[in-house]
Formats: C-alpha cells, structure tokens, sequence
C-alpha cells in the first residue's frame, strides 16, 4: 500500500524576491533568490555549513531569446510530501520518500515567456527541475544548452570519470577538483568508443568529499526526453556547469511544452552511509507504470560468455572476424565457437545443477563476423541463428530442465536497425519463453553522428523498456547510457551495465581494488548494475601462459560483490568449469539472494571500503558483503541486524591469511559459526579482498 | 520467360590505355582510357558527334587516398547482353534490354587497391558505375564524395530544378546551362523543408536539348544503398559533377566491399520520343526479387485527401494544428474532421459505384494536431484511430461493397519512429485486408541532421519495400527520394510522388502548364508517379471566393494526364460530388486502363507537349492521351497503331473551342466517332489544354 501525506501551503509572494526551504529534519536549507539582473540562483547549506555557494540557473533556446535572466517571481509556493512505496525489487521493501517542495514560478515578461523552477528538500539532498508549462510563446522549441550551475565552496576531493559522451566504462580518478584534467589521462584502457570533447568535463554522479568530512554527490534522476548531463568543472573557483550531450548536429534537446527537465540532485551528508543507502534518485522518478508485475522476477544466471572473454571460444561462427568472407558464402565454422547447441545444453545442465534461474548465450545469432567497429547499419537481425545454434533444441531442453533461456540482442551500435527488427526480436522470445534480455550497445551509434548519452539515445533506452514491457519482457542493457531511476517507472529494465564492469579485467589494464568500493556511491545510485562478479579464475595466465591480465580481486570479494553491488540480475560469470573445482566457496553464490527485504550498510567511504546487510525478500537469511579497496583491513560487525533470542548459522567465506588481490588471490578460508543478534564478528579484508557471510536461521 | 542471349569476350590488354565499346546500332560509341597521371577518363559520341567530352571518374574516400588517379588498367573485358522481360507492372508487358557492356579493371599499385569501372551502351545512352571488388585493402570504407564528371559540349538548354537535398517538389525552369543560379529563383513556392547548399547544383534527371537538336538526360539507376546524386554546374564550360546527399555529419555513403554504386546515366537521342520512352534505367536495376508477384495489382482509387486541400476539411480531429491541446485531453472536434466514419463510407459508395478498386483516407489516425513542421519524433503510432473513425466499421463496409481501403502512413519526416512501428502498422494492415498503404514523409527527416535524399533515407524507403513484402502489401511514398528503377526489383513499390504534384496546385503558385509535358522526361523515367490527376473543379474560388489558386489545366488536359502520366496506380484525386456533376467526363476516368500491353510515344517535346497511346493488357482498347505547354496547339495523329480491319469506337474527350486554362479551364467537348488503324484524328488542344481519347473495338 500506498501511504501519501499531502499537506500544500501556496504563497503568491510577488514582491519577495528570495525564499527558503528546508529538508523535513532542518539539515539541510535551500535559498532561492533572483539577481538583480533577474536570474534565477540558488545556494544550499547543510547544518549551516554552506554546500553550494550562489548558483545561476537558466536554459538557452535556440533561434529564441535564452530563458537566463529578466526574470520575475510571479508566485512561490510550497508544500510537503511523505510516501512510503514499495518497489516491485529492490533493497528494501519499502522505500521512504519525504521532502519539503518549493516551486518557483517565474516569467520573463520581455519574451511573454514562463518556466517554473521545481526544488525538492530531502534529508539527505537537494533537487530541482526545470517546468515548462503550456502558454502561447514557448510550444515546441529546442534546448541548446542548460545552464545549471552548482558552485562548491572548496577544492574537494572527487572521484571522478572524463565527460565522454560515449562511454562510463572508465576507472575512477580520484583527485581533488583543481587536478581534474582529462588530457592527463591514460587513454589505453579497452575502450572501443571514446569521445572526449573537454579536458575538464566529467560525468555525474561526480562523488566528492571536502575537507571537513562532507561527502557531496551531484547527480540527476528521471532523465526522460532529455540528454544526459555532463559536468564542465572550473578547476580553479570549483564550480561545476550542465553540458548536455549533444546530437549529430549539436542541438541538445527538442522539446514540445508543456514539459519538465530531469532533476538535477546534490546528496550531502557527512556520514557516507547516507549517500550509498539514498533512494533519492529513485523517488525523483515516477512510480511504476506497469500494473500487472507479477513477471518481473529476479533471476541469478550463467552464460556462454566469460569463456569468449578469456579467448576460449568466440563470438562469431567463423572466427575470422571478417564478413567479407560471408558475403561470399564461404563462412566456415572455425571450431572455436561458443554458442553451440552443445555447450549451450552444458550451461543449462550446470544452471539446473546448481539452482540458478537462466542462462544468457551470447554470439548465437548471425553477425558477429563484422560486428565491431565497422559502423555498419545492418549487422544484426535478432533472430536468425547460426547454423550450429539450435533454438527449439535448446529452449526444449532447458525447459526440461527448469531452467530459463537470456536472449542476447547486441546491436553493435546501430540502434535503428535495432528498433526496426525488436518486434519480430520480441515475438522470437516470446515464441520460446524467454523472460529477459540482454542488450548491447558496443560501438559507434547508427543514426550516424548520434552519441550514446544523447536525447536520442535516451529515448531509445527508455523506448526499449517500454517495448519489452508490452511483450511482459525484462531487460538489460549494456554500454547504455547510465540509468538515472527508470527502473522505478518500468521495474522490468531490471538492470544496465554502463559503468566498467568485470570484463575490462579480462582483457585490459582491468579496474583497480578501489572500482567496486565507488560505484555504489556513483552508478549503482541510477539502478541496478550487472556487474557480472563470481571470477574464480583471477588471472588470465590460467588460460594462455603468455597473458598477465587478472581481476583485480581476492576470490572471496568475488563472493561479497554479490552483495555489495545491488542487482536483482547477478551472473555467476566464471565457466562452470571453474566453479566446480571450488564448490565449497561457489557454494554462497548458489545461496546468496537477488532481491531484499531490508539492506543496512554498516560501513561505507568512497574508494576505500563497503559492508553492507541485506535480509532477503520472502525469507529469514540475511547476507554480508565486505569489501575493500588495495589496503588490507581488519574491522569488526555488531550483528545486531539480526532478530533479536534468533540463533543463526553464520557461513564466512573470507580471504586466507596469506591472501593478496595480486600475488595469491585464490587463497580463501571458509568457516561455519553459530552467531546471535549479540554477537560480533571480525573481519579481516586482504589487500583487494573481501569478505561474504550468509546468516541462516537455526530452527 | 526470359530470354537471354549472352556474349562475353574478354581481352586482357595491360598495355592498350583506351579502349571503345559502341551500343547494339553502333549509334552511340564510348572511349575510355587513362589521363597521363592515370586518371580514369570516358566520352561519348552520338552519331559520330561528340555529347561528352574526355570527363574523369573518381571517388573520394574518407580517411584514406582517394580512388581518383594514379591507376592502372589491369584488364578491359566486353559481353554483349540482350534479353525480354515482363515487368509485373507496366507501360508495356515486354521490355527489351540489349547492351554492350565493357569492364575496365584498374588497381593503384601505390595503395594496393582495385576497382572496376563497367559501362554499359544502350541505343539510347550509356551508363557506368564503380565496381569494388573484394580485396584486402577496401574493406569498410567512408565515401566523401564521387567525381563523375558528365563534361557536355554545349551550352544546352535545361529543364532543372535546383539541387535541393530535402525536396524534388519545385517546378521546372527552363534556361540555358549558363543560366542556372539557384539563388536567383522565387522559393516562395509552397515547399515546406528546402536545403538548398549552392547556387550551381541540380537534380538529376537533368532533362537538355543540344543547338543541333540532341536530347540529352543526364540521370542515375540502381540507387542502393547509396546517396542520391546531385549535379554540380559548371555554367562556364557546361560540365557537371556528381555531388551526393551527404548524411548528419558531412558524409555521403558507408559501404563495404564488395559492393557497386549505382548506374551513372546519360541518355541521348535526336528524337525526343525515344528518351521519353526508354527503359534503360529499368532495365540496370536487378530483376524482380519477389517471386509470387500475383498479390501486385494494378489500382484506381478515390480519396479523401483532396477536401482537405481545398480547405473544406481537416486531417486533424481538433482542426487546431495544435498539440498543446492534445497533451491535457482537452482535444475536441471541430466538426471539419474529413477522415470519419460517415464521409468514408460516402466514398466507398461513389468507388462502389463507379467501378474504382479502392478508396485511400488521410487523416484517420491520432496524431495531425501537430504533424507538421514541428521535428517531433514521436507524432503518429500508425496504428489508433481518431474516436470519430471506426476501423472495423469502415473496412468491413467496404468488403461489403467490393471496396479495398488505401492504408495511410504520415510520418512527418521522423523515419525513426515509423520504422519502429512498421511491423505493428503493416499487421493492422493485414488484419483489416489492406491491399497498400501511401505513405507521406513532410517535415525535416528524424534522425535529425538527415536529409530526403541522402544514404539512410534511400535505405528507408528501400526497406519498407522490402517490409511490405514481407505482408505482400504495396507501398506508394510521397516526398520520398526520387525513384530510380526499384521499382523493377521491388515491383510492389508501386508509384511515388517524388516531384511536385498536382496537390500544389491547390495551395501554392502551382504547376505551370508545360510541368507535365517535362516529368516523363525527368522524375517519371525512375518509376511510376503518384500525380493525383482528374481535378475538375480547377479554381479555388469555387470553394471560397477570395482564392486565387487553381489547377493550371483544362479540364480535359486532366483526363489526359491519366495516360501520359503513367502508374499503375491512378488517383481521381477530385471530390465525389464535383465527378457527379461532370458525369459525361468522368466516363474517361471510370474507362481508362492503369496497366499496359503496349505503349507508343507518337509525339514528344520536352516542355511543349506530349502524346502517348497506350493499350491496355488484357484488353483490346487503346487509349490516347495528348498534352500541350501554356500554347494552344493542333496536330493530326494516324490510328495506325490500331489492329488492322478492325473498327472502333472512338470517344474523344476534348478542350471545347473556347477553353483556356486560365480564363475557361471547364469547357470540354465529347464526341464519339467510329475509326479503324487507317483513320487520323485531328487534335486541338487549348492553351493548357489536352485531349483524351478512349478507343473500343466494336464487335
């Protein structure tokens, strides 16, 4: 159920030309005034400390005067707003949203124009938005930049990424804001499309921290209709500006009103637990629009994958990586290929085997001989397999098993010949009962000119969930642009990659220890990620003596990454193979749950460490994940999480003694304890280690 | 069946650096051969005299040397070819195609590249297009531009329309070469998207008549995947270069080896008929690709369409042109919606009635409070009625009436979104029994930065051919890109607009008279036209006094249009009630066949007049359509096309003594006459006038 508390005090207040609001708990105080040219600014502090000095706010319009400044106040109201909501999956059954809202109603009379500034106060952050209501002077017009200004009052430290309008699968810098220069940085990082437009422009959510302990996050939710927006950072004042990526011929944004902006966001807190555990960005977005849920379902799956990653088999048919020989009709089957009926039919034996949901099979469609980095509209068609990939066999079969079928549809980039053959896609999945798909976006964007964080690529991404939606469909969509809380209006994009993910380790300079200990801060605060944890074989060496890549990781914060990183999608990404030869550790993947009763995080600082809890949904176990960054660490829980006169079977999977993310990171321990809500249980965390723990009741 | 006669000899002559090949009469000769720095050259002669001086061919390729010199000739092969065949559709049910073709195969030892250039001679012209072969260094490549030149050797008189990437839609101007200057003309013409990039750029066909009498078409076929081509002017020294549509960001065609451009041709007579007749450009596209062709008919249809042109209804529900309206639910009829349920079935009654195949209604779907003009992406679905038009009601009516309904599909120019709706749009389609859908493509292209005529947009309309054979549905596109002979693979790409229609006429400074005298010889020789022909009521002022606009016709200049415009699907384009009130005349229109045994060009001056007669297949009446310019003209015309001893009865549909375009367009005589293969009629066609006869064997 629904609990909505609505109490609205409307002041018209012509003549007052600044106006305050605060967060439900005072913390923090928003102050909204117009300059004396008549911009709109904003400041913020949090208790009274000031967070964000003076900032303008405004949209310029092209071919049409900018909507910055000649402003007046025509009315600013105010009300409150508390909501308690639960999501269909998530970390937690019920989600808390309360904030004080003041909206600012202002209008330009030298254009006849109007636009409403929307802010939000909660505990933990701030937001606003941009309203443009229905009148006579602005129907359909085009943004050309938005001019949102978020002045920081210090040289804070800031976990940052380069403003690529391409691609999120960097490696965190971690600097302070006068070091942010992305021409500094190393660009050989397994990127395939890189497009970096400004040296001191970076993506949100930009995670900061000051030098008195307060943690800053400038973010934005509910980016529908819109492009996405990048940060251009003054490294010198500290001040940070919207840039909006662009389309192919550099407009920003095509809008009809009446119509909002996404929300911008600042979290601010000085405990960084209450910016990892934030559902802001969720409760900025609109509530479900699906009504009927029931199949929307977490899934824990394997798939033909990783093994294309460590070089065991290949994408393609042919393994030739070149179509020209397909033209021709001399494509010869090169033995290598991984999407065979008859290794397919191993994963689904191995899924049934160890009561995981499904089974994602990637390369098994016709293609993937010319399908990267060529630009190509039309590579894919999403239904025709290759000839050593049986579809009805295989389906038949993992449905003898119990076992549910992934659809993979990569698109190479060329989203319109995506959208022009996703009907027939569909149908193909729901002809063989597949629930979900995995989607993939590797390559430049076709419209030719498009980038993937742009208007259009939004659109596409939003598009696409609804699309699945109709057919009852999940989605999962890789090298999207990151998601900013959509999930919450269509649950059945149950989760994205766009961030680096486990893979990069596989085959480039890989993701430093520190990687999975900020993204909670940063990309999982959009949605979920399927990070694809679970590698048992850490080093590349294992496969081919001559590589000297490795996940940058202990095996035991392998297992605690199914914690730690939210997804209700979690792949045991290692071969089967693999997992075999460590049953005891795999043993917590096959028991860890996907989706939450209730999650606490017990300990958090960005770049450093995370441990959190979640009770699982439906179910009295609770999990533990502990990780760290390169620097070993010993800490101590309180499980005082835990029902209280309960006994429980605590299993630790932590790292051995002698273990090291790079010299022996396959050295774990496991041990079983009988723990109460008393107890308290040491952890010690190796360099790039961690720790997993399931807490099962004891009848 | 097929008849096929095949004659190849290949020479291998490294060292001969030119090379001739002359058509089937040895009427038109072409040389090749290399310019010193090894720059591919050809000219032609017609009759021994020369049409095309030495003109280089070459294409720039993006990012890499260009294929425009230093090459080598590896070999120079010819074959003869000569066969028959049947198109589906036609102006005549047997097309003859006899050609000698010569293949020069170049490489460019400093790249280790090839390609070939194969020219074609026809009787009627040449033709040749750039071959690249399957080799290690062209693989994927970025065309930045092509330099064909065509270098004439005269200062022709022209028929042109200016070298617009959006739109074919402007009358045609009549000068000399020398005189071509696109920013010398009046673009207050009606057209609502215009992207006019130089002064000196033409369309093609570009229509030319020597000093001496030679006509001259410079045109191209088999456009493919690939831009249109656009001609560059030299007004100075007469030459023409190719300048293709380039996409969003400046580039003209992303292709792959092996892969062909499209046929570059140049028709030459010194007799007019054989250009206005010629199925060249047909006959270089590749033969018909569906096999079942049996569901590909021939249509006449009404519409309504035309009401709304001369204002006396709407396409939108509201008939407020505004979605600000539609967004709060505030919609509401206006009581001018033309598209309802009532006045549709008033049109199946009159093609009941009269005998027409099918009935097309515009304006019947959601969406037209903001279709134009705006560069929305998402206006139309394409599949929900407006509430005051039932589609089970109207389509099962129309069964009951032997009436086949005309599907509608505006898209406003936002291919994206119509091409992610196409599957649901064509299932509609088939569910209700829709033989074809017209489809309109007003307004910027979405994928913004797109042009009508570039790379992706001839891709488009390609495959919505192709998408509706996969429904079996025929397709006819307005303001598409202009045909060039798909219509012979995809012969369910039925007709086009792709020129400016009569419709402009209604609203704008319309057609001149000499217009259709000018499009067989330009925008009909690349496939069927959609004219709309058969208006009666030729002044606006009928509908409201203070119009000026009218048709720029007699009246029985628009009967004849229905044979010297041909398509194999014909619009009578006028309202019910105004063919009501003209009963006697409409008789030709309820007449006159859509599809031909036979055709015969009797008289032909670009720009002056124009006298076809036609015989219909599967029939034994013939019938003639005569056509003048702004002048009244009298010719005699000899029935020897007739089958011999044999009589017929001739009914003549003619300008009355008094009419006049301008000041008494409505005046017509009929009179029916008996006549056999040795009879001659003399024609008197008004200023603007034309005549049309009927001719009935008479048991």
């Amino acid at each position: 159920m629904r609990k909505l508390h609505l109490l609205v005090f409307l002041i018209s207040i012509l003549s007052v030309e600044a106006q305050n609001v605060s967060s439900p708990s005072k913390t923090i105080s928003l102050n909204f005034k117009l300059s004396s040219d008549g911009k709109p600014t904003y400041s913020v502090s949090y208790k009274t400390k000031p967070i964000v000095k003076e900032s303008s706010l405004g949209i310029v319009i092209k071919e049409s005067k900018s909507l910055e400044n000649n402003f007046r106040i025509d009315s600013i109201g105010q009300k409150s707003f508390n909501e308690t909501w639960q999501p269909v999956l998530g970390e937690q059954s019920n989600i808390k949203n309360s904030y004080n809202e003041m909206t600012v109603a202002l209008s330009q009379p030298s254009t006849d124009r109007r636009i409403n500034i929307i802010f939000r106060v909660f505990d933990e952050g701030i937001a606003f938005r941009y309203e443009f209501p229905k009148q006579k002077n602005l129907n359909y017009f085009i943004i050309s930049e938005e001019k949102s200004q978020f002045n920081l009052v210090g040289n804070h430290k800031a976990f940052w990424i380069p403003g690529d309008y391409d691609s999120q699968e960097y490696a965190y810098n971690e600097t302070k804001l006068s070091e942010i220069d992305n021409s500094k940085l190393d660009l050989n990082n397994g990127i395939g499309v890189k497009t970096i437009a400004s040296s001191f422009r970076v993506q949100s959510p930009l995670m900061m921290k000051s030098a008195d302990g307060i943690y800053i996050n400038v973010f934005e939710a509910a980016v529908v209709n819109y492009p996405i927006m990048h940060l251009d950072v003054d490294t010198k004042n500290f001040g940070l500006t919207s840039n909006l990526v662009p389309n192919a011929i550099g407009d920003k944004a095509y809008l009809q009103a009446p119509c909002v902006s996404p929300w911008r966001t600042i979290m601010m807190s000085d405990d960084a637990r209450e910016i990892v555990s934030s559902k802001m960005i969720l409760n900025l977005n609109e509530p479900s629009k699906i009504e009927d849920t029931s199949w929307i379902k977490p899934m824990k799956y394997v798939g033909v994958w990783w093994e294309m990653h460590v070089g065991k088999s290949t994408w393609d048919y042919a393994g030739s990586q070149n179509a020209q020989n397909a033209a021709d009709g001399s494509l010869k089957p090169s033995g290598k290929h991984g999407a065979t009926t008859e290794n397919t039919k191993r994963y689904i034996d191995f899924a049934a085997k160890n009561g995981f949901d499904g089974v994602l099979v990637e390369g098994w469609n016709v293609g993937w001989e010319d399908w990267f980095g060529n630009w190509k509209e039309e590579v894919f068609d999403f239904t025709t397999p290759y000839p050593d990939y049986n579809l009805k066999e295989i389906n038949d079969y993992a449905k003898s098993k119990g076992v549910k079928m992934i659809m993979h549809h990569e698109t190479s980039g060329s989203v319109a010949n995506y959208e022009r053959h996703l009907d027939r896609a569909l149908n193909l999945m729901k002809d063989y009962g597949y629930p979900a798909a995995k989607s993939g976006y590797v390559g430049r964007i076709i419209p030719r000119g498009e980038f993937h964080d742009g208007q259009t690529m939004v659109n596409h991404f939003n598009f696409v969930a609804r699309r699945f939606t109709d057919y009852k469909l999940m989605v999962n969509s890789h090298e999207s642009s990151r998601p900013t809380g959509y999930s919450r209006t269509y649950p059945n994009y149950i989760a994205a990659e766009a961030a680096r993910g486990n893979e990069f380790n596989a085959w480039s300079v890989g993701n430093p220890p520190m990687h999975e200990t900020i993204l909670p801060f940063t990309r999982l605060l959009g949605g979920p990620m399927d990070y694809t944890p679970g590698i048992f074989e850490i080093k590349m060496s294992y496969y081919d003596k001559t590589k000297t890549e490795q996940v940058h990781t202990t095996l035991a914060k392998q297992l605690a990454l199914y914690v730690t990183m939210y997804s209700p999608l979690q792949m045991a990404a290692d071969l089967p193979e693999n997992y075999e030869r460590y049953a005891d550790a795999f043993q917590f993947i096959k028991d860890v749950a996907v989706d939450w009763q209730d999650s606490k995080y017990l300990e958090a600082e960005p770049g450093d460490y995370l441990t959190v809890v979640r009770k699982e949904k439906n179910g009295e176990r609770w999990f533990l994940g502990a990780i760290t960054d390169e620097n070993a660490r010993k800490t101590e829980i309180k499980l005082d999480f835990l029902t209280p006169n309960k006994k429980y079977q605590a299993i630790i999977y932590q790292d051995g003694t002698d273990a090291d993310w790079k010299n022996n990171p396959k050295s774990y321990a496991i041990k079983t304890i009988e723990v109460t809500s008393k107890s308290k249980i040491k952890l010690n965390l190796s360099n790039g280690g961690g720790t997993a723990i399931s807490f099962k009741p004891i009848n």
